[in-house]
């Protein structure tokens, strides 16, 4: 049976919600990473802390986005990663990425950002060199899709603060509990 | 000389602006607040630490609202007061204040929000009734202002998380230069 709502599109999705200045967002959370810097001694211990940080808000966000987007379910780990490049990062960041770099098994990929509203104006001093500054992101897609029964590991592998040409960050696949799902109750 | 440009409405400064999910920017705003209580030991400390970081932001953002807005410098405080409520608050958190309570030399107000996207979905627990959770919005307006050569004191007077009606600020000009307004190149 074909769901009886379609999901709305990622323009519309994103023009649906409450927004604030995304110069304010950016700012704010650079003045997480900040205080963070301040108050861990270890590089590493941030990038933990940030990936957490996200994690707890991603399973917090997951049930706006299905609240709204009128995403009913996806049928694999490759619709649902479509649906988030998409319609996840528009409806938050008011950007798209990009799915790209599938393994064989269809486990792993890619995304692909090439606007990043959390890293304008941003610098890394020569200090930080390790900071993985947008952990923030990738915790909210585990924590995101860990709501919906799929355990990830989510890493970046290209950073613009790091001199890349884009950023990408490679979500896997590693475990996946269908029948617990828990979003079934108005089908 | 009237000015060259007129002032933007609210409403159409705040549709120019990048801007990012509310709801996102309430959790990361929330996740930098209890990671301030899980660092610092006092309330009273963090309380301070989230004002330090609003006077931080602040200080930049009030170079987003000069070159967006098309205000071109206010006459008075109490001009100021009212652009701020209505344009300022538009263009970074979608809301506007109502200024209100002025004193007899008009250099005390008060800025009143019902709608506040900081809080949704926070409660206090009991052992954080003295926190001051939305003291970032009151050190960004004392930063703001400080670089347009107002030093003020900013406290908050109301607080819904507390229990009062509404979110009010009180706004209290300590000290004006304004021969050292520094946005007077354009004139």
């Amino acid at each position: 049976m074909p769901p009886l709502t379609t999901p709305k599109s990622g323009d519309a999705l994103f023009a649906s919600v409450d927004r604030v200045n995304a110069e304010l967002f950016t700012l704010t959370y650079g003045a997480i990473v900040r205080q963070l810097l301040t108050d861990l001694e270890e590089v590493e211990e941030v990038n933990k802390q940030l990936d957490q940080m996200g994690y707890n808000i991603g399973t917090r966000l997951v049930d706006e986005f299905l609240a709204k987007s009128n995403v009913s379910g996806c049928v694999d780990f490759k619709e649902t990663a479509d649906t988030i490049a998409k319609l996840g990062f528009k409806m938050f960041l008011g950007v798209t990425a990009t799915v790209t770099n599938w393994d064989a098994e269809g486990t792993t990929c890619s995304f692909v950002l090439e606007d990043n509203p959390l890293v304008d104006f941003v610098e890394l001093p020569d200090t930080c060199q390790g900071l993985q500054y947008c952990n923030v992101l990738s915790g909210v897609i585990r924590g995101a899709l860990e709501m919906v029964s799929m355990k990830t590991e989510v890493t970046w592998v290209r950073d613009m603060l790091r001199g890349d040409d884009a950023y990408e960050m490679r979500v896997k696949l590693t475990k996946q509990v269908p029948e617990e799902y828990p979003y079934k109750d108005d089908d």
